[in-house]
């Protein structure tokens, strides 16, 4: 049957699982749940709070809990294995394909992990054993090794025999792969093309020889970047001997973009991409500590800044009413900047060959802004206070400190990129810092010169 | 042959063309150019600055030029544009697949459109002027027109010996769609299941039946979660009558996913998602404008509520170098959890059954938070300035102001998300003025109740 609303449906199911959980109908949850396909039941758990997951949990049905797992977020996923026995866990991972197996099994406490390789057979722990040597996001830890392979000297009719032979093929097989008699990877032969050329064409005459391979310690970002650039399905992994070892698809791609652009949202604001919605609250309230603490330390900077000018503001009460503009002003300014930088070295725009250019076009855009709202800022503390002289001030406190956050807003992240500090975290707390201190020093420190004379 | 080190080819030739064009090496730069990939060409112009990118592009091989526009960012295509004549637009765009057309179409003057329509052959134009009859970011606008359909009643032989005919899939085709004689969708069958099943087999017998299409009308956001959610490569889209349309694939959709992603990170520092990094200056900064005039609104407030106390800071100056550390945090604390429900709002997880649930979270933190700082902040201005007083004034402050913006982090954004306001764009401001205000409010107005006792 066709389903025309499919977002809705899936949407309406969600709130029948939530409504009979709520109204205590366990049984009825339970044969909704039945229905679900896993993702939509890691959706469901990865939208609901601590309790109503150890529920929901006990209510799916064991043979699902391997794919769920897989589905469900790092944070959550650890979270449900801390409920599961070893016993379930290694149930739940049987008959895995690898690079599910080692998502689920990494992280999760070292007794637990050896508890549960001791009860897998010799097989599936290889397996493991082999994905987990990788270091993490790594091609090698995130590859599947269910490749199909042929050899190039056959026919388009030999491997069509074969296939109907093995009757299936593994999700997002879109090509299979050409290798010799040493496993190495010689190019790959599509789907397509086994179903548009004659039977009685060789391989190695329709295949494609230029086939891009991964090697296995190249980093997923690099990875998630080639995929989008040429559009990829899926991607040969091979070892420093051009040995095939495995591949890679989109499925897994498409999380891998996800999480990277969302590590730069969540990073701007002091939180980790991992960061469950639905944390419990202790463990919430640790995590922002260390952020907190930060930005303590850079709001006690500024305040020694305003402290340097205790006695004009003893002086002047109105200029501690308007000390607060313009570093608000040079913040702004100067994380649009940021924001639009740490895209681009994300996305790899943002090169050496083209940072001067950079600079050059954010600090112009900087002193036209900083002329503009000069200007604007001093008319506006003009007609309220009355006072001409704090126009003055304000107007070259905002015109250094803007013109300044539109080159710090450039030079912040890239320096942080060169010296392998993350920006998308880093960068917005020390460019607020940087724009709070000049713009404080430059409208308390003009006042006092001014007021000096 | 195989290339190890692809990105770093790709890295290198980009460098290359750079050295080569910086040189005045013209008849070098296009010699490499004619040898990338359009994606490559893309990315290379995206990565550089107004001027450069008018050289390359009038190095790049003419018949290159519509792969490469559809390959570019929004922002970099229409600049591109307005450099080429009409004629070359229509040569362009000769060829390319709907989905490409109506992008690059999309945008572009009214008059340069109308001329590129004329000029170009009837089918061209019926298709394109189908896909700009459904409105942007919908199914009908991305997808693709070149399906390939097959009978149910006929066996996978036949659809073998048809295939064979035509010589070719179009890319991304990884299954075949199943219509009735009137062209409305029964289900799909993969390529997969053509390989691997008996020749003789009926199509009807091994098709898949719950095809999940998508409507016409659909938006794109909820499309892009659905392949997340289901892996898939690729969905057919169908009108109200069941009608196939097209296609939409699993490239388009990864686009989606990023620009999405982008969207919260640049929206929560006021900047467009579809911003190009290396705009011209007038344009990028008048575009910056607005956010700084709202901004400058939201000091104005918060200087506003330090002014119904000017009388307690000329009193005391001490309370003005410390004033601006309670709306310093809580404009920290806030920020993270709006970041953590504007992600969440995003990808589908919060809705009304969880709302109470995360308000309690987030004010539990809050309180917590709260207490922790108060305590802390208190300490370290007692030492620091010697006043007890103070202390007792700042730590209540504090309290107070955490505690409302864990409130205010998950109330703000689901508020604007619920009025269609975009809680990405206008939800960092509006929560710092409320932590602004209150952090002001709260300390100025207590210290203000103290002195006067």
């Amino acid at each position: 049957m066709l389903e025309n609303t499919k977002v809705d449906n899936t949407q309406l199911r969600l709130q029948e699982v939530k409504k009979a959980l709520e109204s205590g109908m366990f049984v009825l949850a339970r044969s909704i749940l039945d229905k679900m396909p896993a993702c939509d039941v890691a959706f469901l758990l990865e939208s609901s709070p601590p309790g109503y997951r150890k529920v929901l949990w006990n209510l799916t049905d064991h043979d699902q809990h391997g794919e769920i797992l897989e589905e469900l977020n790092e944070d959550a996923k650890d979270g449900i294995i801390n409920l599961m026995g070893t016993d379930n866990l290694v149930a739940a991972t049987e008959g895995m394909e690898t690079d599910g197996l080692a998502y689920v099994l990494r992280g999760i406490p070292d007794s637990v992990y050896r508890a549960v390789l001791e009860q897998m057979d010799t097989q599936d722990r290889q397996r493991v054993e082999l994905a987990l040597a990788y270091p993490e996001d790594t091609a090698g830890s995130i590859m599947n090794t269910d490749t199909t392979t042929v050899r190039p000297d056959v026919t388009i009719e030999v491997v069509l025999r074969y296939l109907r032979l093995k009757g299936s093929l593994p999700d997002t097989t879109d090509a299979l792969y050409v290798v010799d008699t040493d496993n190495k990877l010689l190019g790959d032969v599509s789907l397509s093309t086994l179903l548009t050329e004659e039977p009685n064409s060789m391989i190695a005459d329709v295949m494609n020889h230029d086939t891009e391979p991964l090697q296995a310690l190249m980093e997923e970002n690099e990875i998630a970047k080639l995929f989008e650039r040429h559009d990829w399905i899926s991607a040969p992994v091979i070892d420093s001997d051009r040995q095939l070892l495995g591949r890679i698809t989109i499925d897994d791609i498409v999380d891998i973009i996800r999480e990277n652009a969302e590590h730069s949202m969540m990073g701007m604001a002091g939180m980790d991409d991992d960061e469950d919605t639905f944390a419990p609250i202790l463990p919430s309230a640790k995590r922002r500590t260390v952020w907190l603490s930060v930005n303590l330390m850079a709001a006690f900077i500024a305040a020694s800044v305003s402290n340097m000018f205790e006695a004009t503001l003893e002086q002047v009460a109105t200029l501690a009413v308007l000390m607060t503009i313009v570093p608000s002003m040079g913040g702004i300014a100067g994380n649009q900047t940021l924001a639009l930088v740490i895209r681009g070295i994300a996305v790899g725009h943002i090169s050496s060959s083209n940072t001067r250019w950079l600079i050059g076009k954010e600090a112009a855009i900087g002193l036209l802004n900083g002329m503009i709202w000069a200007i604007l800022v001093a008319t506006a503390v003009v007609l309220w206070k009355g006072d001409l002289q704090v126009g003055y001030i304000i107007a070259g406190a905002m015109f250094i400190n803007l013109s300044i956050a539109g080159i710090a807003g450039v030079c912040i992240p890239l320096l942080m990129h060169k010296y392998k500090i993350d920006p998308a975290l880093a960068g917005g707390m020390a460019l607020t810092t940087v724009t709070d201190v000049i713009g404080l020093f430059s409208f308390l420190g003009m006042a006092t010169l001014v007021l000096r004379h």
